[in-house]
């Protein structure tokens, strides 16, 4: 095989590892009715209205997309009080944070991140052959450490990835540390401020971020409709920033990188306030129901603005998640974060959280040999 | 504003121009009715069955797809008895694109492509800070030149991007060319066999490629749901190649690149054989309506295998472009190919293709003042 040499900066990448899917599941252990409490998905589904919206919109497949999402960049933009030339749509935020790297990153130059976070911003920094820093959350409650991060920082640094609230432990950036940290960057250090979660915040000390935008600050918000919207299926996600960096991305994007399902899915699910509503409440209601269903079995989740809990266990989290499976309950193991003793699992219906707390204490029952 | 600098390499990328959307016609102009001769789509529309198929997956959106393609894979390999390890999907075959330069393209380094073609290589190779040379085709049908491209192989060399049919001559590299060029190739450079037109292709001269992934050869042929099978809305094409080069490009691939809809659509697609045969038919009908059709008006298109026809109209072709939109016909100029007098217009429905000649013959009349 006379094949070209893979890029070397790429054989250090570690392949991402998705949350199981339920038909993989059910079809490798014959199971029925599993639950995925995995992948931070919204268990009310979809926006029924975007479903009606869609079923209209499957007879024009065969036409592509409209490459600059016009209808719904107009309808977002009016939305969020910014203009349609702050917005750029990605096949999911993921595809926005490879369109960062390839914007800004060239190679030996560096990206910094908290630890732990989402995996796939380093994908992107080594994807552009650049270094990704990390500086540790801190405390049982994993804070943001400012001087931490701020110190970090040298004449390489280009990226800044804060996701607020951070995948996988849900704590946030309070406004007054990400103020300061913006006040003290150098020049030409970008923030990418990953909001996926913000709909699901009640902290009054969160940022919406907007006025950074607003303010001329060097800084990118990333949201989506993958998480509250209910569409994570559709791939697609945004970006809010100046002109200039959207100018920026939109060199670096191709074509028609959102499908025009996604699009229309999108802008019909921009107007149901009721299922965001619903979603959220949900959510409000799963965050203390597995906070007291935790605290009867002795554990005790990090404080979450999002719609999921980091969990400590006390044992291998590996065999939890496989104990777990067997009783038909997709989680996610923490050893992927570099945390092997706790467990990831977001918010579901009220019925499925009380089949995963029921299962957990089982579970951990069996394995502490209690 | 101080972001960080755009990567030096990316000054250069021309952003690609898009057909123009129907909507976006009817919106600028005050039309209706207007038909659109431009993107090369399949103006069957998609697959019916896809279409019933995906109205039962619309509850599901909220979950993320499958980034393995797991059941599709399984088809699709079937269907072209290679292996699901010699299969890749993107988001739309232009993913797929940026995912081989990503892979193999260091800086410097060189790609290959014959002029005139599908402007997106360029855009991949850019990308990554490569340099793309071109090889002109060669004669009145835009003939592919064998010699001329391995005279331009060096040992800075890569790719081969080979669009055949090529977009937008619809000329075809043939089984004995495309041999020759594969045993005179030096070991490490890859052949990109961009075979997006390739189920529209009658001529018997015409390799499917497979062979030579079977073969061990360093190609990867790359096909897509957007044409025939009328999904271009939804983005997904694929790739086929050796397993070391599926590897490769699964290195650089997002994890969850092609969305659930997508999926679903292209496997219900593949068993659709009856939209398969009627929209092949609707072509080589197309085909022959559209060379009598201009033959009358005194133009001759360049023989095409695929469902377009590139057609020198002897006068600025953006004049015609324009002259044609306010007949409600959106046809593509050839300016961006660099070739200012050619227009492309894939094959309409007989009605489409009626009004597309009628219009032409008095936009024609009315420019060269006859």
């Amino acid at each position: 095989m006379t094949k070209p040499l893979i890029r070397n900066c790429l054989t250090a990448i570690k392949p991402y590892v998705p949350g199981k899917p339920v038909e993989e599941v059910e079809r490798e252990l014959g199971l029925r009715d599993v639950i995925k409490l995995a992948s931070n998905e919204n268990p009310l589904g979809p926006s029924p209205l975007a479903v009606e919206t869609l079923k209209k919109q499957l007879a024009c497949l065969h036409y592509y997309p409209d490459g600059n999402c016009y209808y719904l960049k107009q309808e977002l933009a009016e939305r969020l009080k910014v203009g349609p030339e702050n917005l750029i749509f990605g096949n999911g935020s993921d595809e926005l944070l490879s369109l960062i790297t390839l914007a800004y990153l060239n190679p030996g130059e560096e990206a910094l991140a908290v630890q732990p976070t989402f995996s796939e911003y380093e994908f992107a920094v080594r994807l552009m052959e650049g270094t990704m820093r990390y500086v540790p959350l801190s405390g049982r409650d994993f804070d943001f450490d400012l001087e931490g991060l701020v110190g970090e920082v040298n004449e390489k640094t280009r990226l800044l990835f804060i996701c607020s609230p951070n995948n996988p432990t849900g704590s946030i950036m309070r406004r007054r540390q990400l103020e300061a940290l913006l006040d003290r960057l150098p020049p030409g250090v970008l923030v990418v401020l990953d909001q996926a979660y913000y709909e699901y915040v009640t902290d009054p000390d969160y940022p919406s971020g907007l006025e950074y935008v607003q303010e001329g600050r060097p800084v990118i918000l990333l949201r989506t409709f993958s998480k509250i919207y209910g569409l994570a299926g559709l791939r697609i996600g945004y970006g809010i920033a100046s002109r200039e960096i959207v100018q920026d991305l939109n060199r670096v994007r191709e074509p028609f990188n959102v499908n025009s399902v996604a699009q229309v899915a999108a802008r019909a699910a921009l107007g149901d306030q009721g299922h965001l509503e619903r979603s959220r409440a949900l959510v409000e209601k799963g965050r203390k129901q597995l906070q007291e269903g935790l605290a009867r079995i002795g554990l005790r989740p990090v404080p979450s603005q999002a719609n999921f809990y980091f969990i400590d266990v006390g044992i291998d989290s590996r065999a939890v998640f496989q104990a777990m499976l067997r009783r038909g309950v997709i989680i996610r193991t923490g050893d992927i974060f570099g945390y092997p003793t706790y467990i990831r699992v977001n918010f579901g219906t009220e019925e499925q959280n009380r089949r995963f707390l029921a299962a957990l204490e089982e579970v951990l029952k069996e394995l502490k040999g209690n």
